[in-house]
């Protein structure tokens, strides 16, 4: 799946800014491939991106339109369907992280078909895959894991491509979740795909490479959470990471989904992580710990990610505050 | 998914012994849900059952007519469109483990809705799962699990609940893959959900219990398989095993489908199983090791069997030549 770019960015007729969170990701980490924000009305919020009709993007090259919105039932709103048909009519691909899939309308499927455009349900995967193999291929690798879900895996990964090509690794960003497909044009919802295939998805999203120096791949829950571990698993035996990036939201309590459960040790993450990798890439190694520590000040975080770097002697630090650039030095030596 | 029984056994045309395995598989344990087998030729494998028409078997009650067969691509010979349809016509339901879906055929989707009769693919899952839970629920359950894939977890299974009847533990197998669905008639393929879903789908084929004393859950895969780890460790999240059986061949060398990688030893499969069973079950240990031993003479896998017993301290049997008691009286004090 390679999602044409630049994109218009739809953002319906939301009006909580949280919802909008995918528009806002693909606009911070690819503002090249954003020509413009489309919205339904006045109050719909605003990117701050210039306000376009579907024909003034289209004129400006826009390739596709993409809902940049979520809701929590996933489901693609009636009132949308007539401006998705226009944009169908304008010659527009359409992009959607929804559950509910653009295809499953008559209207949108019958318009994508006479204009022969393409219709992205990103959350699903109905490409063939063939199951894990585990043979070693050519191409270094880091995947980001996680003590839970949602601990900032995808933000840090894009961080550390950004960073490890502005310190000459050409480096290019794997996604495995929605959002990142829809910021990366490209890539599988692993924990989309049945179960039999999830290393081989993997190993798909990834596949051997000689033209670059790196692939950073996005990591999906954790292996230390029950609801999830097994995508988190396939996903690390398939990615054969050579390094890797533990993810930690700071003063989490709970494993997310799972009330009952507390948040695993950062000691037993790394070790959770270490041995499951080792299977496929007996030279898997952590090179760095990326907090998010917005539940401290600036000074907190800084002393926790000082602290840290000596207990666990790995570089930390947040992204957000600090970057990633101590993490990305430790890469040249592998 | 509860398939009604007793069943009429279809062999088709199949001529390999081998190709029969689902039939003979249910026929060896279940034979009290067999009315008799239904072949289209004289030259068709026979289990031994008396022949029926699909007259004869509905008038001595069979309520499903059980394609009994596999072949490689997993596809429903045009040859039997017209004896399945001629099936639904008489009122029988049809159940299939064949990859392609018997609705996948309009007519015999359309011969199904008349006679409101229901096609059960089994290798396929359409019924809506949740996502796991992780939360302790009532009831005793063991799960098998192995050094690889196909290594005799199934008919370990079913041989544990046999024995744990007969040993006054009031016991059921939960099936997770489509032979010990068919034999069971319930069940869920673990390997075919969508991946978010693995753990959940655990929790939804042993639910909550307090009508018996234990359920025996099919393991699938090995976490130690880079291609299927993901799907094993779902199952192992999910069914928190008080209790684990280790199945092992003897004499393999090589992981299935992973040419390239050792069989792993049994102190590190026992280890990796253990470590990632107690994260939903600190209780959860071993009670046995299930060999198959078919490369060896009977008086070697004895001699095997107890000197590893001496080294593991756990019962170690061959379940085909020596049955499970030993495993089972060692269930007794959990």
């Amino acid at each position: 799946m390679r999602i044409p770019q630049p994109y218009l960015l739809f953002l319906g007729d939301v009006t909580d800014p949280l919802a909008a969170k995918t528009a806002k990701g693909i606009l911070h980490w690819r503002p090249q491939n954003c020509s413009g924000q489309f919205r339904l009305t006045p109050e719909t919020v605003s990117l701050g991106l210039p306000d376009l009709s579907l024909e003034e993007a289209k004129q400006q090259g826009a390739e596709t339109l993409v809902i940049g919105t979520a809701n929590a039932g996933g489901m693609i709103p009636q009132a949308w369907l007539a401006t998705l048909q226009e944009a169908l009519e304008l010659g527009y691909n359409i992009a959607s992280g929804m559950h509910q899939r653009l295809s499953s309308f008559p209207a949108i499927n019958h318009a994508a078909n006479i204009r022969q455009c393409c219709l992205y349900d990103v959350r699903h995967v109905d490409q063939p895959l063939a199951i894990g193999t585990g043979i070693p291929r050519p191409g270094k690798r880091l995947l980001t894991v996680g003590t839970d879900c949602s601990v900032g895996k995808m933000y840090t990964s894009l961080a550390l491509e950004a960073e490890m090509n502005r310190q000459g690794l050409k480096t290019r960003f794997c996604a495995t979740g929605q959002t990142g497909i829809l910021i990366s044009g490209k890539g599988i919802s692993v924990d989309a795909v049945v179960a039999d295939f999830i290393s081989g998805a993997a190993e798909a999203i990834s596949p051997a490479f000689t033209d670059h120096d790196w692939d950073v791949i996005e990591g999906q829950g954790s292996v230390l959470n029950p609801a999830f571990a097994g995508v988190s698993l396939g996903l690390l035996h398939g990615s054969q990471p050579d390094a890797l990036v533990l993810c930690h939201e700071v003063g989490r309590q709970h494993v997310r989904h799972v009330p009952h459960m507390n948040i695993p040790s950062i000691e037993a993450t790394l070790q959770a992580n270490l041995v499951a990798a080792r299977l496929t890439n007996p030279a898997a190694c952590f090179v760095g710990i990326a907090l998010n520590t917005a539940a401290m000040t600036e000074a907190e975080a800084m002393t926790l990610c000082q602290q840290w770097e000596q207990d666990y002697q790995l570089p930390v630090t947040d992204p957000i505050r600090f970057g990633v650039a101590s993490i990305v030095e430790k890469l040249h030596s592998i």
